[in-house]
């Protein structure tokens, strides 16, 4: 099959791999229909993660299943299924309390910026949409799989709830998503700190109330003025620097809490400062399974439309330019069909 | 007046000092009925925090009102009143997010381990107690003034409701707090981690329902295999070393949330793997105001008995006794009469 694969830092092929086969009862395997690079991709893609060889990459991905082991109950071939991009059994202890990426027989896929994907534990792992799939549904259904979960897990770890003022730090897809999530989630106002005009524009477009281009104490005294004085009650933090977790802590008001999401590279809190004001931190890698029967019916009813991060598509074989691109902002997310 | 002052680490002396006075129309003079020694009063003690010069010390109290300013409505000459271990406006935009710890106008008082205490922003801050009061009830009524609201504050910043799996870190006085807020407040199963048997007593008269004497990665294994296999829902870190934190992340479990009370000195989290299994930091210093309204009814019920943290009670002018038994871990916690 044909198969993304990092072989150092800014070296991007798509190559020719043996397809993975079935290796255990509960697996299945899954022909990708649409693809797309994560803000995470990134970090090797720029050196900043290690990348010791050659490596498969990619874990967003929606398909059809085309095999299945011989315990696989619930998913049947010729389904069309959303895929987390961590997989997990959904009955183990940490299933069960929602938290699917610390699933005790849960893990990662070798890659799906390629044709066909191994998928362990398929029934616990794999959603199926019903019914037919439109094609206009792709990119909406493929954000189910990382993006669109992973800003909802932002707004839900930092509380979001009816009426909530919040700040959402950080432009990517994950922070246009986390916009989405918290006016979703009932949001009463929604600050995107944005300094880039077509994110901006999203930001809006997925329920922003105000555009905040300042960053440092100065953003953070502008998201105050704009909220009455306080700080915002929740602060999605969707970058994962110190520089913006450091933002993050500014613009959350005392007892208010930050939901992280971005994956964190060299951030220190300040814990005495944190406790001082009562500034809470809480999130994590996104229980994408955790999420996906409360945020599938919204996608497939139109309510929410967060395919809409994606503004660059192309073809799987063109898969190095959708890094090039993103890695170098001129779009926000790239979208990739087989 | 006489009034505890720390001269420098170990050095507590019982001085005179000048009375205080009413400074602006919003403060009252409070003559103090009870007071004691706080577990963070040991910092400074210890000299882990520096003491340039001598200062008045001591934060928590209960009296009656002597004096009020003009501006004084709802305290009265003559009120028992609850003085919460910071004042606060209990009007201003933070106090009513029921932060008042933050209160813009809020702040420490001069010491309270002595006869009268300024209280600013007297309406704000102090809850009168209504009827007569009992002198078996003060221990209980004291509490409230810090210690059973900061544990209550452990188990509400860690997301304890009915039927959480609970495990405590510290066999202070406030660690038995939390223990009894856990209770309270609907734990279904709550671990103490303590190694001192009249402590262990205590914990388990407020509610714990297992003990665990082991520390470390082994003291997490026994309180995982307490609770089926995984670690606790909610852990309550009431001491404030980073060890005792190291304590409580090893102990929740992925998803799961650490509520700290304890000052921390010298903490730092470990941030990746917080991210990766999802374990949440939340807490600091307890806005104790804000949950008087719902913890006094039970303590004036009788539902609650916080006072039994109290095992040592001394006239004032034997402060430095209390400071040394509580050093010495002699004592749980110090209670002084005047």
């Amino acid at each position: 099959m044909r198969a993304t694969v990092l072989h150092s830092p800014g070296d991007i092929r798509l190559d020719t791999l043996t397809d993975p086969d079935l290796v255990d009862d509960t697996d299945a395997v899954v022909r990708v229909v649409a693809t797309c690079v994560c803000g995470s991709d990134l970090w090797p893609y720029r050196g900043a993660n290690p990348v010791p060889e050659p490596q498969q990459i990619g874990h967003e991905f929606v398909g059809v299943v085309e095999r299945v082991g011989t315990a696989v109950a619930d998913v049947t071939i010729g389904d069309f299924v959303i895929a987390p991009f961590t997989y997990s059994d959904n009955t183990c202890a940490l299933c069960l309390k929602g938290v699917h990426t610390s699933c005790v027989n849960g893990g990662g896929y070798a890659g799906c910026q390629c044709e066909l994907v191994r998928v362990p534990f398929a029934d616990g792992t794999l959603v199926t949409v019903p019914g037919e799939v439109d094609e206009a549904m792709l990119p909406h259904l493929l954000t189910l799989s990382d993006v669109f979960p992973t800003g909802h897990h932002a707004a839900v770890s930092a509380g979001v709830t009816a009426g909530s003022t919040v700040a959402v730090v950080g432009d990517g897809a994950v922070g246009l998503s986390a916009v989405l999530a918290a006016k979703r989630l009932g949001a009463a106002t929604i600050v995107a700190m944005s300094r880039h005009e077509p994110r901006q524009e999203l930001a809006r477009r997925f329920g922003a109330d105000h555009v905040v281009v300042e960053r440092g104490a100065e953003g953070a005294a502008v998201v105050e003025e704009i909220l009455g004085g306080i700080g915002a009650d929740a602060v999605l933090e969707c970058v994962g620097t110190n520089e913006s977790m450091k933002q993050a802590f500014r613009t959350v008001r005392p007892g208010g809490r930050v939901g992280y999401v971005g994956l964190p590279h060299g951030v220190t809190p300040n814990i005495p400062v944190m406790f001082y004001s009562n500034r809470n931190l809480a999130g994590g890698v996104a229980p994408v399974r955790a999420y996906l029967d409360d945020l599938l019916p919204d996608v497939l009813s139109g309510a929410v439309t967060p395919g809409d991060v994606f503004d660059l598509t192309l073809p799987l074989d063109q898969v190095a330019r959708g890094y090039q691109a993103m890695d170098e902002r001129t779009a926000i997310k790239a979208f990739l069909t087989l």
